[in-house]
């Protein structure tokens, strides 16, 4: 059976769990104030270029999202975010939870770009409406697209112009800067937003996040919110050791991604030798692929793929890789397709 | 160095690393169906003798009692806790973020009490008032005390004669049952409320707590909420591992605990030979002496504990035990004393 | 200068000043127990034909809103709305505020469809999503539209197939209720939906909507809840006095909407005769004229109207009729067209 | 019957009746922005000495409190308030059900002092707390004392020092400009908070407060939030005719707060020379009278009152008086006593 289910299915780097065995005997206080995070903040600092941000391990992409997009957030705020987005679809509301209201943009494709903000801003200014303060994209995007460089600094402008905050979803930006697409690399992050995360759950982790505050107003008092929402690990530690250890190589952090684009290259290129249509075009590690039912049906006996709607009358097939997709898998998969 | 400070300061049992290297070459389904979670689920509902629970995996106690409060209340519903409650004063406010109205009853002592219930809701009843629905009580308590059988019953008693659910915090509840004090066992909890959980965090687990509803009302479209409330770990099967791996052995959930208990009786009765007193009684893997600041700066230099407060003119210290803690350990410390 | 802006710019029906008048010397208990206030239940009660309702008068459309939506809801809980609902794009975020997420449906035309909500629903059931447990209409809708019987009565049968709630914003019900294109009378009303109110600031009155309840689950700790929300005047006699003396004469209630119709309906044919095409068909109160700008701007130096976007190129220029808008207003407008 | 129940309990001053039915046949735009709340507001500023403020017509006293508390504040803020603070025990939750936190400081008296405060902050700081960041006071107290000038300042000081925001219920603000207590008058209240409001509904209004914001940062897109919350009125300028009315004298706001007073002060005497105790000292319009069972009993015939809890073993009964007790009322119940 060859699993693209996702890009979570597996336990972690081999390196993290001996990290931990080698720690067993520690004591560390708690709540990420061990000597672990700290180090690992300077260790992300240097790889980030940017010695004025503020960093915390977070459990999850959610609780990541929810702090992202609270933190400086008065009640009558609210966030610009596509139809598409993550936080709309997917996360059962955990933003109204909050009291937060999403502005929602429609359109094709899972891309933001500043003429979408143009156009929805017209629709404000009164006080019949929300107070858009914040903007939330990802990338990559729910449909696996790399945003480019130039189109991340033309919304970033335009929220300092408008005076809104800029909020990027990174569960997969380790995918994003792995992808031959991206023009842009992990020392430009911190330019290019106010706040953002390095994904860690899909990128080999046990479990967790990296956010990356860069605007001080975001900064101030942020550890009552983690606190409140429910995202301070007691053993804030293990965090800490994950990701001092990940980022003690610089490379490493993005090593296991590469992979994964590697194989997903191998296998859009498969799908397409093989005849089969993309759905959107080949960016990530997420691969796309239009597929009538009768080939869905055929390929579920020997893979494991999510369908995501239609598009033309067909399946949206998508097929994950991750950093343990060996070119074994990828081959033996083509083979029976 | 002695390291009294709390009960969440090392890794995990080897046990539990152990088990997530076993199955590090599988590939999971995500968000805690697994096959690992739902053998867990099974072994805990028979380590409890109940097959009628709804168990799921919830990566921290904050974001445990965030749910066990949440789950089933209506926007006008409000819980009465102890003003000494966890959820109160630890929390950042955490239950007051989801809109819900923590009604305070201020008392000496961190039991809670019918009694108490009692005196409390003659104050409701009128529209002016939020409408209590849910009571909170964390076993042991704040104060490491071990609630009896009879008064937990006669406070769930009071709550289904008032139209109320009981939530039992169990962030210590191992160290409660691994108590000498106990007169209840694993195998009678769902008897004695509506809703709690089984802490991991403070009883040898890497993270995580296992969250068990017994009433069918607060299971109602749990997993929705689990998932707004950013509680849903991607990586759900790394909690099924360790769940499994645990209650595989009906006696190794509480074994940790229960050196900690014998330690922490070991402790308890050294101090009370070196002529101190105690703060509160002993009954848990709590120690809470009173000291003069001279102790506590003599202390310092070759142990780590935590103050909090004051009584009679001397320093509470707070001295906690865990799995960890060794025989020489306490000797030493005692020795130095 | 011809007002027609909107149904909200004058005082109120004489009647209802005469009978605060009256009622100067008296002495009445607060937040709505009075006489007053439970003789206008009753009266109301009789109008509905219907004894088994739960009737609360709350001082505005908003927060008459806000109570409708969020009554009997947890939090996991959502509402199906139409994305040109009023409680979307008009009222600030209200509903979010509270943590409660609406679910948008797009579609051309203001009324919401069974046939949209089965589509819509297909979206649900994972724990990603919300748990959707109300639909929100108004009648009349944001587009002056007149709901059907049978329209409305297929929405309630559904919402009771799926286990949700139906809300009636009933704002404009009285413009609904007086329209000749309404099969259904006031007597009508509580075999509908769980819950509706009967619009008074748009029909006449200082202020106020009188919220009418029909399920019985959604009674419960009802006034806790109208508390909480800010909702429950003080003065709640003066909201009483008023409904009494509307609902003293049975007709009255919709007096003024006949009136607003019969002018609404002179003003739609005057349009169409001098050549100007309805942006929506004319079914109430409210008339929607396409005109280029050059009329827009001619029209403006002797009359007040909203514009609202635009259609087919040209501007959506609202025209809004009310009980004080004379036959003389209309004509003398016309002429001038 | 004499009838002391609360000072809400009639319509309004004939003058503000009259200023409605003067108005009658006027259109006005909607949401408070007419030209009767424009003029009203500049009386108003011009009473107060100050152009300086925003000023904002809301229906009643529990939303212009979740106004007061909610404008400025993030998630992780919350507010130090008495516990026996009128939103704490009186308004069902309403400001815990906007996520913020109430953070209740327990003390005899009704009086919130500088030395409270500072005591309380020492519990703050870490991130296991909220982040104290507004204060709420009501004047008169909910024990109907007044403020000294020098409390307030000394408070107002301690807040601006610790960057906190100070808010000042002013449902019964009159009251205490009216009693012989205070010490300072109309034109000072802008200089003794950051945001307050003129009661208006204990007043001798129709309903509706005045609230007033000297502090820029908590002007900021107030209007959002107004209407988000539910509290923007359509006819809007009903409150804009009233406030006018009352304003266009600047002595009349207060007048019926004097008579009010004076009124109190001969019940005051009176009940003392019948040798009645008083709960609490007499200050305002509220007088607080210790009474056996049998004397409640008694009284209850020929008058109404509240009874609020026990003190010494007695009845703490209160009786209220409005701009509508007469010296007959007061001498025709002193006289049955």
């Amino acid at each position: 059976m060859y699993f693209f289910v996702n890009d979570y299915n597996s336990i972690c780097y081999p390196e993290i769990l001996d990290a931990l065995r080698e720690s067993m005997d520690e004591s560390n206080v708690g709540y990420g104030f061990d000597s672990h995070s700290e180090r690992a903040r300077d260790l992300i600092k240097k790889a980030l270029g940017d010695e004025d941000v503020f960093i915390r391990f977070i459990p999850g992409g959610t609780p990541a999202n929810i702090l992202g997009l609270t933190c400086g957030m008065r009640q009558q705020d609210s966030i610009f975010s596509l139809a598409t987005g993550h936080v709309k679809g997917h996360e059962a509301g955990s933003i109204e939870a909050t009291g937060l209201k999403l502005e929602l943009i429609h359109k094709d494709g899972g891309k933001l770009s500043v003429a979408d903000l143009k156009e929805a801003m017209k629709d404000f200014g009164s006080e019949y409406q929300s107070h858009p303060k914040k903007v939330y994209i990802s990338n990559t995007t729910e449909l696996g697209e790399v945003y480019k460089r130039k189109e991340i600094e033309e919304i970033y402008d335009f929220c300092k112009e408008n005076d809104m905050y800029l909020f990027i979803d990174g569960a997969r930006i380790a995918a994003a800067l792995a992808s031959e697409k991206c023009d842009y690399s992990l020392a430009d992050l911190t330019k290019m937003c106010d706040i953002f995360y390095l994904g860690g759950t899909k990128a080999g982790f046990l479990f967790g996040e990296a956010l990356i505050i860069k605007n001080d107003k975001l900064k101030e008092d942020f550890l009552n919110l983690e606190k409140q929402k429910g995202a301070m690990l007691a053993k804030g530690f293990i965090s800490g050791i994950m990701w001092e250890r990940v980022f003690e190589d610089p490379e490493f952090y993005l090593k296991g991604s590469k992979d994964a684009f590697a194989m997903a290259k191998k296998l859009s290129q498969g799908f397409e030798e093989k005849g089969f249509s993309l759905a959107y075009p080949f960016e990530s590690n997420q691969v796309f692929v239009l597929m009538d039912d009768k080939d869905v049906e055929r390929l579920r006996e020997f893979a494991g793929f999510e369908t995501m709607g239609k598009k033309d009358g067909k399946n949206i097939c998508r097929f994950v890789t991750t950093f343990r997709t060996s070119p074994g898998d990828v081959e033996g998969f083509l083979e029976k397709l």
